[in-house]
């Protein structure tokens, strides 16, 4: 056991070494000694792990990512996934989560999908919901009581006959706009036209732009989307998703964590380690999914706040690279 | 025949008169007197003309605004119709103009789906366009002996169907926005994949986020629908309608117009007056359409750079007004 004197020495270390991080001399987290890590590791008490690019790359586990969630899990952190990810459910999370060997509880993970409809709830929200998006926001509804329509194809045939059979439907309080394969133009005359009613409440799930797939094909995000109803409509959305702190007060008033002492672990600095930025969490990123060490280096000689924000106080190459220090 | 003298005491004490609209005290054209207007018409010799909100609305013609147009040519004056709308070609416009009694020839009218076609024939463009756009833009291609393709519905089944079955055409060398009824997710991904090679052409016709329709329901415009796609190609186009001054380039070399001897008539500050502003152009604002007296008034005591470029020289209630000063 260290004397609390030898904790505070390494803690003023670690935080210089943060500041050299922030000067362009970058900090890998296997660079700290076994001291040094250990006091890190004991200033975190709740681990918060985006999934795609740090668990898991599509439906491939990312070697030794298993390992050390499970083993900091042993060590009595708290765990938790935080997804952007709304065309699924926590169900659908939870089931490939069990099947890659990551022990985790269903409501230890947080979806936007989740996250919209309990942004509702905590409204009283007692009205329909006009949804662009799919069945992850649908099944969230369902379970939340709350009525809605639009998920599926709605192609238009032409203008004039949207015009005359399009009659708005008086109940609807709010339109949410999620990832949807069947978005179309039928769609954002009808988003447009529910949310030229100014008391329409207009709740969006994240501001991704593409999906990070492989291949020569070009995958648009529900930020994409968005972009077009914001136009439309001539609003701006609240947006639930990371890197909007909205997910912070959720998890505060829902799982009791305490934002200092959470770490942030994730691959997309302009979500995951803007939010851990904005709430006050620390903040790890790991090189196996969008981010590049190179963009950081940009940043952290940059004068731009906007930029210094996305900087990560530590970065990984991979998760399990930890493993070796948690033994 | 006013002497040069006098005329310049007019023109002193009409710009005078729109320093004070400046200062919140906006000057109606009709306020001006007989000599100070007749100075104001011989220092123009090209007036352009918005079309819907100036000359008509819909299909119904604006009182007066026949009249006032044939009169002004019949003064010697050259007259251009200038339009955002992609929807039609030139012919569409033509025969429309004409069933209201304008008097007005093909090449008068310009039309955001000729400019984007004359820009690539500009460039001296052999490959194939990817169109999101309707049958106007399709039409001014054909006309000019360029290949595309993405006109009509193109609806998604799946998105592993997409990615399976897209096969992107390596001739495509340009990607043009314009107004799509059919705009699609599938559209959407097939955009964003051609823009993904830096050396494929990003053009779009203009950016006005709705069409002026009355009625409860709102109508998406090509500007909503090109903020989509900005977004999934991290890409900006060059947009060739107002108020981007490629217009003017393209007025000055095919029709010899001299700028500072052009009034532009428009109905929307933020594309007809603001195209004026930017290309020194003289500016009419009618009241006919969108932009509202209120609209300016708050401008002209903003100090925002942006929103003084939005303010006309004079503005009238509607074009029609102008007749017994003709006469």
């Amino acid at each position: 056991m260290l004397k609390p004197f030898s904790i505070l020495k390494i803690l003023v270390n670690f935080t210089s070494r943060k500041k050299m991080f922030l000067n362009g001399s970058l900090t890998s987290l296997t660079s700290l000694n076994r001291e040094e890590l250990q006091a890190f590791l004991d200033s975190i008490d709740t681990f918060l792990f985006d999934c795609d690019g740090v668990l898991w790359l599509e439906n491939q586990v990312i070697s030794g990512s298993v390992e050390v969630v499970n083993k900091l899990r042993d060590m009595g952190k708290k765990i938790m996934f935080v997804t952007n990810n709304s065309t699924k459910v926590r169900d659908d999370f939870f089931i490939k989560a069990r099947r890659m060997n990551y022990i985790i509880e269903k409501d230890e993970i947080v979806t936007t999908s989740y996250l919209v409809v309990s942004y509702l709830k905590g409204l009283g929200f007692k009205q329909k919901v006009y949804l662009i998006g799919s069945r992850g926001i649908a099944q969230e509804l369902e379970a939340a009581g709350i009525k809605y329509h639009g998920v599926g194809p709605d192609v238009l045939q032409t203008v004039a006959n949207t015009l005359e059979t399009f009659h708005m439907d008086k109940d609807v309080g709010a339109v949410i706009v999620g990832f949807d394969e069947h978005f179309s133009y039928n769609k954002m005359i009808k988003a447009a036209t529910y949310l030229n009613n100014p008391d329409c409440i207009f709740l969006a799930t994240n501001t991704d732009e593409r999906f990070p797939v492989g291949g020569n094909i070009v995958l648009p995000g529900t930020g994409s989307i968005l972009k077009a109803i914001e136009s439309c409509s001539l609003r701006e959305p609240t947006v639930v998703g990371k890197p909007n702190s909205y997910i912070a007060n959720c998890l505060i008033k829902e799982h009791g964590i305490v934002p200092s002492r959470t770490l942030m672990v994730g691959d997309r600095c302009n979500t995951d380690i803007l939010l851990g930025t904005r709430c006050g969490f620390q903040t790890l990123l790991v090189l196996s999914g969008v981010t590049q060490l190179k963009d950081v280096k940009k940043w952290s000689v940059s004068g731009i706040k906007e930029e210094k924000d996305l900087i990560p106080d530590v970065y990984l190459e991979k998760l399990g690279d930890l493993l070796p220090f948690l033994e």
